[in-house]
């Protein structure tokens, strides 16, 4: 999405260590605009595999999945990393290894709201090493639920995360795929 | 609005002490069109305050704050409760007892996306004691910004928040005002 690609170019920043800053529209301050925009593509991308439901990962996974969700009109659920005293006690968890916070984080679904059978298309901020994605897959299959697809707003492509999830066999879109981080660069 | 009002009829719990379970909707799954609805809502009982940014909290802040500022084409920044390693040593951070975690949670800001002159809309799910609401005030007068409104979902009025509140002398609003929980009841 060349609206996104933009933006990155002039408000991203590469820390170094593979690390993106889009803090300014995405991760502290958001661009509802750009994430209607977002939704609008991903919607477009995604309408032809049946999805029942959405699944993100709080919490910047909502912003464009709660988007997506809109224009596909369906209800999102986003994994929590805390469980909230309003979720019953048997619940769905999984570990997920977070690179950029440098712990393992759980992920929690209560079965009230993803169900077997349920087709899941799975929407997050990023694709970086999958670490996210594959939590969410697992979360989704221990629930008898299929992903169905896989979208992230950025992709960096040199973290090889694409190909953990190619056994998936299912569509994976992202809509700003960065192919390298040298130096202060961000190639595209 | 009538429409929040008749879905946490439908769909709300509530647990005992004071605690509304709204999970199917607003706190773990999420209902686009109802946000959206939202959002449309608080940009009508808004338009005339001169807002220029939505500062919210994270996580379940997130989604009414984005769909507002969708429909007033502002920018939306979410006080995080962890200082991610995007963010400047620098920030503006205080301290918020949290009710529904049994503890104080850290709400931080980047002055990078809080600057002072700005004209803050506070948007979030839940006016309850305030606690959360106050917590963004602080962060907003650190900054060096005004408060100019402030708006939630859902108002338990029995908790006492909006009286916090009145002495910023700023339209508050509310979509859906709970007046009482006794018992399994919940009374508009």
């Amino acid at each position: 999405m060349q609206l996104l690609i933009d933006r990155i170019i002039q408000d991203g920043k590469n820390l170094g260590n593979g690390i993106l800053k889009v803090d300014g529209f995405i991760n502290h301050q958001v661009d509802p605009a750009l994430m209607d925009q977002a939704g609008r593509e991903f919607s477009r991308l995604f309408k032809d595999i049946g999805a029942t439901k959405i699944l993100t990962a709080e919490i910047s996974g909502i912003a464009p999945a709660v988007a997506t969700g809109l224009h596909m009109n369906l209800p999102v659920v986003y994994a929590r990393k805390t469980k909230p005293i309003t979720m019953p006690d048997q619940v769905l968890l999984t570990l997920a290894p977070s690179h950029t916070k440098g712990r393992t984080v759980e992920l929690i679904v209560s079965p009230e709201y993803l169900a077997g059978g349920e087709r899941v298309l799975i929407i997050d901020d990023f694709l970086a090493s999958a670490a996210t994605i594959l939590g969410l897959v697992r979360l989704a299959e221990a629930a008898g639920a299929i992903v169905v697809g896989i979208g992230a707003l950025i992709e960096k492509v040199f973290e090889g995360g694409r190909e953990k999830l190619t056994a998936l066999n299912i569509p994976i879109h992202s809509l700003a795929a960065i192919q390298s981080m040298e130096g202060k660069e961000i190639r595209f």
